[in-house]
C-alpha cells in the first residue's frame, strides 16, 4: 500500500508541519479557531452576554469541540509514533482541550475549563518560524531546570515559615480579628510574605502588627533569593550557549545567540 | 533665494538645536510652557479648583494649544526632511500634544489627554546637554531590546497562566464571591500574580484560598525571571560598551563609561 | 558491658542514621507521625471541625506528644555527645516540639504552637538521601551568610526610614484618617515600603498621598538592594564551589556541582 | 593658654572619638539617651498612654532636649573646624534633633518630628568599631552612586507613565469610581506600578480593568530595571574593591574584603 502510506504522510505534513503551503494554512486556520473558541468561553461567562447569545455560544462550543475531536483523531491516525504523541505535552493538551465539553453534559460549569485551549496557541511559535523565540524559551527553561533544586529547598522553607507565623498570628490575633483558623492564618501569611496584601484579613492588635511587620520584611528580603538563584543560573546558561556556538570556518567559539556570521572570518554560522 | 534658505536654517537652529544663545532660550521657554500646561490640565481636573478657575484654565489651554500649533507648523516648515520629522517619535508627540484641545470641541473630557505633553519634556535631556543621561538611557534601551524576545515569551506565559487560573477560580469561587465572569477572574489573577493585590475581589472558600496561594507563590517566584533576564543582558551591554571605548593614544580598550582620560597613558578619550 | 554499648549503638543507627533497613523505616514512620500531628493541630483550629472531633484531636495530640517525648528521651540516651545534641538545631526543635502540649495543661491556646513540629520534617532531606538538596541549601546559606553585614546595614536603614516617614504621616494625616499613633504609622510605613499594601490604613489628604508616593517609590527601588547583594554573593559562592571541585585523576579544577565525572579525563569525581 | 587647648582637646576626644575609656562611656550613654527619647516620642503619640503619663513624657522631652542642646553647644565649642562640623551630615542631624521641642512651644504636634533623632544612632556603627559594617555600607553607597544616572532616567520615565496612565484612567473610570481628579489618579497609578495596591481606589469598569492590568504588568516587569542596574553596578564595585586589596608582602592583588591574611604568602593585609 504505497498510496496509503503517502496519504498518511501528506496528512502528517499538513497537520504536524508548516513547511508546505497547505501545512501553513492549516496551522493559521487552527490558531484562529483556538482564539475564537477561547474568546467564546470567556464571553459566555459574562452574565449579560450569556443571556442574549446563549445559543450562539453553545453552537460555537460544540462546533469547535467536534472540529478539535476530528483533528485529534486525524493526528493519532497519521503520526508515526502514536504513544509518543499521545503522552507528549502537546498530545495531552490536545486531549484536555476537548474533554470539558463532553463532561459538561454530566457536570455543570465544567465547560469553562475549555480555556485550557489557550495552551494550544503555544504552537504559534512553531508556525511563525519563531525559532529564535523557541531557543530563547529553551534558555529560560534550562535556567529554571538548573535552579530547580535550590528553588525546591526555598519553597519548603517559605511554606514552613508561613505555617509557623500563621499559627503564631492565630494565637495572637484570634478569630475576632479575622484569623478564624490556622489554615486561614497560613493563607494570610502567604498573602503577606509574597507582598500581595489583599487586606481582607489584617492584624488589629499591637503585637500582631509587630509580628506582621517581621513577616513582611522577611518576605521582602527573601524575594531576593529566587531572583539571585535564577539570575546566577541564567548567566551561566547564556555563557555556555555562547561557548557552544563554534564557527565552522575558523573554529572560533563564543559567538552570540543572535550572530548570523562569524565576526572573525565572516563564515555563516 | 539664499536669504530664504538662511532664514529657514536660522529657524531650524533656534527650534531644533540648542547650541546658540537663542536656541537655548527657546528651549527653556518651551519647557516652562509644557510644565505650566500639564500642571493646568491636572489642576483643572480637581472639582473644587475647576469651579473657581474654570475660565483661567480654558484660557491657558487654548493659549498653549495655539502656541504649540504654531510651533509645530514652524517645525514642519524649517525642517529639512519633513516626512522623517513628522513620523519620528518627537514629531508624533508634538502632534498628539495639540490634538485633544481641538477634539475637545466635539467630545467631552478629551482635553485631559493633554497630559501627554509631559513626553515633550524628554527634550530636557537634550537641552541641558545631559548627554551622559542619554547614553545611560541608551544602555537601558539596548538591554531592553536584547531582552525583548525572552520577555515576549515570558509575557505570553504569564497571560496563559492568568487565563487558566482565572477560569479555575471562576468555577471554584463563583459569582457570589465576586468572581462574576472569567474576564473579571483573569483581571483578579493578574492583580494577584503581579503581587499588587487590591483586595476588591478576594477568595472566600477554602479551595479558592489554596489555589490563590499557588498563584501568589508562582507570581512571587516568576518575578525573578524578567529581573534575571534584564540583569544578565545589562551586564553584557555594559561590558561591551567598556570594550568599545578605545584610547586614541595607546589603543588600550576597556575604559569605563565615566572615564574621561585613559588610565594608562593619560590621553583624552 | 560490650552488649550495652552495642545496644546503644544499634539504637543510634536506627534513630539517627538511615543507612540500615530499620533506620530507614524508623525515619519514614517518624515523618508520617510529624505530618499527621501537624495536620491535626491545623484542623483542630477550624471551629466547625473542632466541635465534632474534639476528643479525636486531643487523643492524637497526647499520643504524638508521648511518642515524641519517648523518642527524645531515647535520642538523649543513645547519642554519644549528649550536650552537643541537646543544644544543636535539631535537638532544640525536638524539645520545642513537645513542650506546648504540656504547657497547654496550664495555659490556653498554647497547643497551636505545636506546628513548630513542621521544622522536624527538615530531616526528610537527610532520609531521602537528597544530599544534592542539602548541598544546594548550603550554597544558599553561604550566600546569605556572606550578605549578612550588608543586609544588617540595609535593615537598619529601612527601619529608620519607616520611623521617620511614619512620624511625618502621623502629623500630616492624623488620627481621623486611621494614623492613630506613631507606632501604628510606622507599621503602615513598613506595609507600604515592602509593597504589601493591605489598605486597612491609607492616606486621605493630598499631602499624605504625595508623601505616600515617595515612600512607595523608595520601597520599590530599594527592593533592588538586597536582590543585588544576594545575587552578587551567590554568584561568588557558586564560582568558588566550582573551583574547589578538583578531579582526582588529572587535577583539573572548576567542575560543576552537578557533574559526576571529570569532563577532561573521565575520572569519577 | 596650653591648658585651655588641651582642655578642648580632651573634650573633643570624649565627645567625638571613642578610643578612650571616657569617650566610649560617653557614646554609650548618648545612645541610651537617644533610644529612650525616641521611644518616649513614639509612646507619647498613643492616646491611651498619653492620657496617663503626659507629664512624664513632657519632662523626658525637655530633659533630653536640654541635654542634647548642651551637647550640641559643647560639640561646636571643642571641634577644631566649626563650619565643617555644623554643615556636615551629623552636625545637621544634631541640630534638627533639638529644634522640634522649641518649635513645639509655638506650633502644635511638631514635637513628633523628634523621631529624627533616630538618625543619631547611626553613630553606633562608629562606636562599636563596626568598621566592617561601615565599609559594607560604603560599598552599597558606591554602587548606588554609580547607578544614579540610570536611576534618574528610570524615575522620570516612571513618573511620566504614571501621569499618562492616571489621566487615561480618570477619563475612563471617572469620579463615580473614586478617580476624582488627575492628581488622585496619578497617585493610584503610582500605588499600582509599585505593586503596593492598597485597594482604596480600584477600577470598576471593564476597560478600566484592562488598562489597570497593562499598568500592573508594566510595573511588574520594570521592577527588573533598578534591580538589574544595581546588581550590575554592585558586582563591579565588589570586583574593584577586591582588586584594590594588594598584599604588602608578595604584591598579589584580588584579596576578598573579609580576608585578613594573604592566601599566597600569609602576610597580614
Amino acid at each position: 500500500m504505497p498510496s496509503a502510506r503517502s496519504h498518511k504522510e501528506t496528512l502528517f505534513e499538513i497537520i504536524f508541519e508548516s513547511d508546505t503551503h497547505s501545512g501553513k494554512w492549516f496551522d493559521i486556520a487552527l490558531i484562529i479557531c483556538i482564539v475564537i473558541s477561547v474568546a467564546a468561553v470567556m464571553l459566555d461567562s459574562i452574565p449579560s452576554i450569556r443571556e442574549e447569545y446563549r445559543t450562539v455560544f453553545q453552537w460555537l462550543e460544540w462546533t469547535f469541540t467536534i472540529l478539535f475531536t476530528i483533528e485529534y483523531a486525524v493526528r493519532i491516525y497519521c503520526v508515526p509514533n502514536r504513544m509518543r504523541y499521545i503522552f507528549s505535552f502537546y498530545g495531552l493538551v490536545d486531549l484536555v482541550a476537548i474533554i470539558p465539553t463532553y463532561l459538561g453534559l454530566f457536570i455543570t460549569d465544567v465547560q469553562y475549563l475549555l480555556v485550557i485551549r489557550i495552551l494550544r496557541i503555544l504552537r504559534i511559535f512553531r508556525i511563525l518560524k519563531l525559532t529564535r523565540y523557541i531557543s530563547q524559551a529553551k534558555l529560560l527553561t534550562d535556567a529554571l531546570y538548573r535552579s530547580q533544586e535550590k528553588v525546591t529547598v526555598f519553597f519548603f522553607s517559605i511554606f514552613s515559615l508561613a505555617v509557623i507565623f500563621g499559627a503564631a498570628m492565630y494565637i495572637v490575633e484570634g478569630a475576632e480579628n479575622g484569623f478564624t483558623s490556622i489554615p486561614k492564618s497560613v493563607y494570610w501569611a502567604i498573602v503577606t510574605i509574597t507582598t500581595v496584601g489583599y487586606g481582607d484579613i489584617s492584624p488589629q492588635t499591637g503585637l500582631g502588627q509587630v509580628i506582621a511587620s517581621v513577616i513582611m520584611v522577611t518576605g521582602y528580603s527573601i524575594i531576593a533569593i529566587p531572583t539571585g538563584i535564577f539570575a546566577a543560573e541564567l548567566s551561566q546558561v547564556i555563557r555556555k550557549e555562547k561557548l557552544s556556538r563554534v564557527c565552522p570556518g575558523c573554529k572560533k567559539a563564543g559567538h552570540e545567540a543572535k550572530a548570523n556570521y562569524c565576526d572573525d572570518c565572516g563564515a555563516k554560522l
